[in-house]
């Protein structure tokens, strides 16, 4: 069976969230999490692929229009042609070469081609019958190097070395599987510290992930200090000695002014500290590393492509690398960022939230655990308990950890009854808010 | 008289230059020359700001899109507003919480917030009956300074020390404006040396642009080293040793590869090597300048904000400053990155071509040269000489220099019969092209 992709069609879904302040942060005040949202369609009836790019809330138009400028691309391919040139394919979708000036590599077209390249690992994981992570901890090393597009990574990361780093793994792969299986993927979770919700709403949405079994809790900071020190305070009087607290400041600060708002929140024994400044400036995040370690830094929800990772990796400027399954190139790019990780010996913790985020980024840690990463140290999934219910494979989360996803593809399949409802702007929750 | 903002047209024009490959290189073999143009409408009927975003091609109607999408932003604001709170006006562009998801500060949505905001300085310049260079000439240094946003940058450069740079200048600026008046600004040409065009073309388009008056030219490479070797060696021939050769990779190299070619046309002297890595490579960057010394490193015209620009800068990875008119966020970050070349000691020469990026970067370079630059030595900008007929105040050259341009605003306003006639498409030139 070697189906055709025919045609891809792309919607513009929106949730109404900023109604409530779920996601709010400094950055962000009132995001209404979305999705530019694709399926690909085959010339077999029972095979469609499902893919999207998060979004949050106005320009998701803007995406669904790069969305179909990419199409033409890909539709026209089958899926034996894709799966032998997997990197081939992934240069092909980024590459249009008047496309790419738009970006290049980065934004909305980047945004785009993550959701379509997303939608097609979701083909071939669909058709194989196995969940991503295990279509991909079941290709060789040599398969997953044939997948990356190693230009512009070349000077830290060549073919052969990423060869050696997947080499390594493969005596205690199936080991590491059985033990994923059986007992799940570590986490934390930003459901309790919203920057818009309460102190009070914040002190029992701990209370209550603790005694849901969450050890590691993260909190959004960086619009008063203050406030920060309160809230901070709070979690850490909620949280005990042993759990740990994250927090976030969403690209608030300048390079001198996290050092010093650092300062005030050490006390609180912050385990990483996330986003601190302008996402592209690599040298500023190696500064503010230097200055407050022994708290860690981390960043890469909003890092647009493997050249920018590689910098960060190059100029020791982070301790965690927080890849995003659709604001780096979808998965081809993300196996290239977890190589460089690997090579620099830095953990990966997706960012997620937001809609589907948590869904897809699973598959990426537990392939990262099974096959790549050195150790479990220090390797979390991000967690928020919103908008699964949208889904038709939603995440699973049993005492503070992911199970592993089992069925078909990427999990980013929505509900019909979800699209339609929340299409932008002729979905029922958008005509009601309307009226 | 102070007019509101009442509503913005925005067109997707393209020019269908691939058909002869003007503007051909080793990364867009093909272009068509597009632009994402917009024309601000105000409550005075005679009185319009017209701004662009260049482009190449496919995608120029995302880029419409999401003009369309920042359109409300400033819709509703009078001239007085703007004028009376310049980088607050500029913040409100870029800082639309949800739009600045798809960059930030990148991207589609970058491009097309350039769009508007230079259509917005086009506005105030035609207002105050002075070109663009003139009236941010007659702006004080406090008046400059607020103007910019310094958010991300202050650790290389504040407010104060951005005012120090321009007060410094202060003295001279009459007595240089003058002398831009008489003598117009350096300059060199890029139309002689697209990858596309044979190497009798190139000859002949040399010894044209000698005859001209051109004393600097640069030459597409990197596709082929043995045919890159040829043509240098051809046009350092056609040159003499007095005339300045720079040549550009659009790039396409590795750090290792980009080195080894520089060894193989280092004999033919070149000024620059622009773009030899992938634009958002700056640590790479800073090794291939090491290792190629003293030829120049130059890139620019894809560095995406103020933030990467800073780091460029910072890490010493390059030696000219390439600024774009409309991949920076528009006239405040362009003086954002002036500023920053100023105090980092780098001369400023701006990637123009395309369509429109002449007519918009001739002020950017006399501004600089009248209120910012310590001195003229190494500035020059780019030209290309094709497409300029489609504007209503065209760029004009003598002897390979840009005369100062003269009439109210930007010089970015397309012919009405232009926009009709290219606009992608509906327009005659593509209607005979599909047919």
């Amino acid at each position: 069976m070697n189906p055709v992709i025919m045609r891809i069609e792309a919607h513009d879904v929106r949730f109404p969230t900023s109604r409530t302040l779920d996601g709010s942060d400094a950055m962000n005040p009132n995001p209404d999490y979305s999705a530019a949202y694709c399926v690909l369609h085959t010339s077999d009836d029972r095979l469609c692929g499902h893919g999207l790019a998060f979004t949050i809330g106005r320009g998701t138009e803007i995406v669904v229009a790069a969305i179909e400028a990419i199409a033409p691309t890909v539709t026209g391919l089958t899926l034996d042609e894709i799966e032998g040139d997997l990197a081939g394919f992934w240069r092909r979708i980024v590459g249009d070469s008047q496309l790419r000036w738009l970006g290049p590599e980065k934004g909305v077209v980047h945004l785009a081609a993550a959701a379509i390249v997303n939608a097609v690992w979701d083909l071939l994981a669909r058709r194989a019958g196995k969940p991503l992570w295990r279509y991909l901890a079941d290709m060789t090393p040599a398969e997953i190097v044939a997948a990356i597009d190693f230009r512009h990574i070349s000077d830290a990361l060549d073919p052969g070395r990423a060869r050696e780093l997947l080499e390594a793994r493969q005596p205690d792969k199936a080991a590491r599987i059985t033990r994923l299986l059986a007992e799940g993927h570590p986490a934390y979770t930003t459901s309790a510290g919203w920057l818009g919700y309460s102190d009070d709403k914040i002190e029992a949405l701990a209370q209550d992930a603790l005694a849901d079994g969450w050890r590691a809790l993260k909190m959004k900071v960086g619009r008063d200090m203050d406030d920060d020190v309160r809230r901070c305070r709070t979690l850490r009087r909620v949280l005990g000695n042993d759990a740990l607290l994250m927090i976030d400041a969403n690209q608030v600060w300048e390079v001198d002014e996290a050092i010093k708002w650092m300062q005030a929140l050490a006390p609180f024994d912050p385990y990483w500290i996330e986003e601190p400044l302008s996402p592209d400036d690599i040298l500023g995040h190696a500064r503010v590393r230097q200055a407050v370690a022994p708290i860690r830094v981390a960043t890469g929800e909003h890092c647009h492509n493997r050249v920018m990772f590689k910098q960060f990796l190059q100029a020791d400027a982070i301790d965690v690398v927080q890849i995003d399954a659709c604001r780096l190139g979808g998965v081809n790019e993300v196996l290239a960022v977890l190589l460089l990780a690997a090579q620099f010996g830095k953990p990966v913790c997706p960012h997620a939230g937001g809609v589907g985020l948590c869904e897809y980024v699973q598959h990426l840690s537990f392939f990262d655990a099974a096959a790549v990463a050195p150790d479990s140290e220090g390797r979390m999934i991000e967690h928020a308990g919103h908008l699964h219910e949208h889904f038709v494979d939603p995440i699973r989360i049993r005492a503070g950890r992911y199970l592993a996803p089992e069925r078909p593809g990427f999990s980013v399949e929505m509900k019909r009854d979800s699209v339609v409802r929340y299409r932008f702007a002729d979905g029922e929750a958008w005509r009601r808010a309307s009226a």
